[in-house]
């Protein structure tokens, strides 16, 4: 037997091991050192601080703390163009000679030729059916090592770094904080699931099974007499707009307490989110940075945010100042 | 500074703590008590500790240790017919009279009527198209509660018990050492998602995220200009047979290294598990209790188990004799 005293203090001890060991740093440190001390993160630290206080009036208990995240714009950057459409882009390429078709078929043909124009006016559905070829046709193991190859040598046209490495740090943080405060965190896309769930766990710690995405067909089959999942060349399903609060519905079963978006196409997804009952938080990000990022709203092809932004106010929904709000964008590059 | 020796203590108490919080028993007690000393507790055991072992030719890294299992007939009882279908049935007596239609329609009328067998003549399809009918037309949340309300007061026509009395006690002690051991414990079974959610997370500790079913259509709409979901009559995807893979493939992103089933709906499951490289366990509860509980396999309608149980000795999948090796079956009746 331990004296008590000394039980009392190993005890102590040992909530301080863990409570450091869950939030990676000791007690009192800014958790979100890369925001400014605004009107976002003030609204970020109330918000968590009034949902984990025990015996509080808004109290949520922790399988509840259901926080999801757009991609594309709100945890990486998405322009000139979604990363995922390049991605596609450089693959019609390297399955050119494979599909002698495409030289003279559009979208393909654009593609081919750097035409992008050409290739963007055979349409929207034009452009998801190139996404659906270029993601198919193998198990999901196979394309996680064709996408983990991509991001190896692709590189941002503008930034100069590898696409993973445009991921914006002050979200980083606050992913970590909301975990460490027994949040789940799941990221609810527009883009493909497969293509996010080959980095995401390694990037945001985010693991596939809590990644929600658009989806393409899976069957289920023998190649060679051996069992394996052949993704195919249809799309399933489209995780946008209204589409976001189906998947969560899906997915995750439960109404999220926490949203943050960056466009239109999460508008429903804050929607369906802050009206709930109870504590309730949504955020936009608000691109407004041109010399760090980018800037761009309501005129935009790429990440428009019209509808959301003039509802914000309205809703409630916190719009975050890139500009004013973030101290810093991306992570340093790593030497 | 606490001196060295005493910080030395304090961290193994510390980790201690953590270990008994983790497992909620003190080290050393048998973590699978309704288990007979038998080969599928072996198995089970030593699968646990191949995978477990740091720096051990085993070792799997906790996310990996994806565990998926069925749960009619594997996690809870499923005869003299599945629990679901005696609550779809008692839907459509409790609804009939807003659907005056069904008093001659099959398999309506047969189930009206009680006269099943006309009911089940008209094909599984129909019955599937039963079991939409009566689990759409409200929100998730509206159909937890009747989930719920409906298990208040239906009882096993046998057991006289609650249909959530009859989960299997050993199998409620092997999810709890998984998820002890670094597991995550997900259900993929042919019941419909929304159905398990209302309950499993109560019953079996897994939450609706981890709660992989066969699915109607949901969506995403204003109702009186309030968002909501709506759960819609129509049969969006079955997760049996081979669609266990594809809803594998689509929720988890992740191979599972064990599966349990009981049927031949879990032949895929268990042979995609299976087939994966590194250490992987494949277990059929073989229903062999008439006493107890049930006893059926190769003849029966209900949780045929035919193919898989001629297959179990070749694919070295452990088949786990009820009678045999379950020391009790279902928990202890509440007072």
């Amino acid at each position: 037997m331990l004296p008590r005293r000394l039980l009392c203090l190993a005890a102590l001890v040992a909530v301080t091991l863990v409570a450091a060991s869950l939030t990676g740093q000791p007690a009192g440190a800014d958790p979100l050192p890369s925001w400014n001390d605004g009107p976002a993160k003030k609204a970020l630290l109330d918000f968590v601080a009034r949902v984990t206080k025990q015996g509080g009036p808004d109290f949520v208990p922790v399988p509840e703390r259901v926080a999801t995240f757009d991609n594309d714009g709100t945890l990486w950057c998405e322009h000139p163009v979604y990363f995922e459409v390049v991605f596609s882009f450089d693959r019609v390429k390297a399955l050119a000679d494979k599909n002698p078709d495409w030289k003279t078929k559009q979208p393909y043909k654009g593609i081919l030729e750097g035409d992008y124009k050409a290739a963007l006016a055979a349409g929207e559905k034009a452009i998801f059916g190139v996404i659906a070829a270029t993601h198919a046709g193998m198990t999901p193991t196979e394309f996680d090592g064709v996408v983990r190859d991509w991001l190896k040598v692709a590189r941002h046209p503008r930034f100069k770094r590898p696409y993973t490495d445009l991921v914006y740090q002050p979200q980083l943080e606050l992913l970590a904080y909301l975990r460490a405060n027994g949040f789940k965190t799941f990221i609810v896309s527009g883009g493909e699931a497969g293509f996010m769930r080959a980095w995401a766990d390694g990037v945001y710690g985010i693991p596939p099974e809590q990644t929600v995405g658009s989806r393409i067909g899976l069957k289920y089959e023998l190649r060679d007499g051996k069992p394996l999942l052949e993704r195919m060349p249809t799309l399933d399903f489209i995780d946008d707009g209204p589409g976001k609060p189906v998947g969560i519905g899906r997915f995750i079963g439960r109404r999220p307490i926490l949203a943050f978006g960056n466009s239109d196409g999460d508008y429903e997804m804050l929607q369906y989110t802050t009206t709930g009952t109870g504590p309730r938080l949504g955020l936009i990000v608000h691109h407004t940075d041109a010399e760090r990022e980018y800037a761009y709203d309501r005129d935009t092809h790429v990440g428009k945010l019209d509808k959301a932004l003039t509802e914000a106010p309205k809703a409630g929904w916190v719009v975050v100042d890139m500009k004013k709000e973030w101290k810093t964008i991306f992570p340093p590059e790593k030497p």
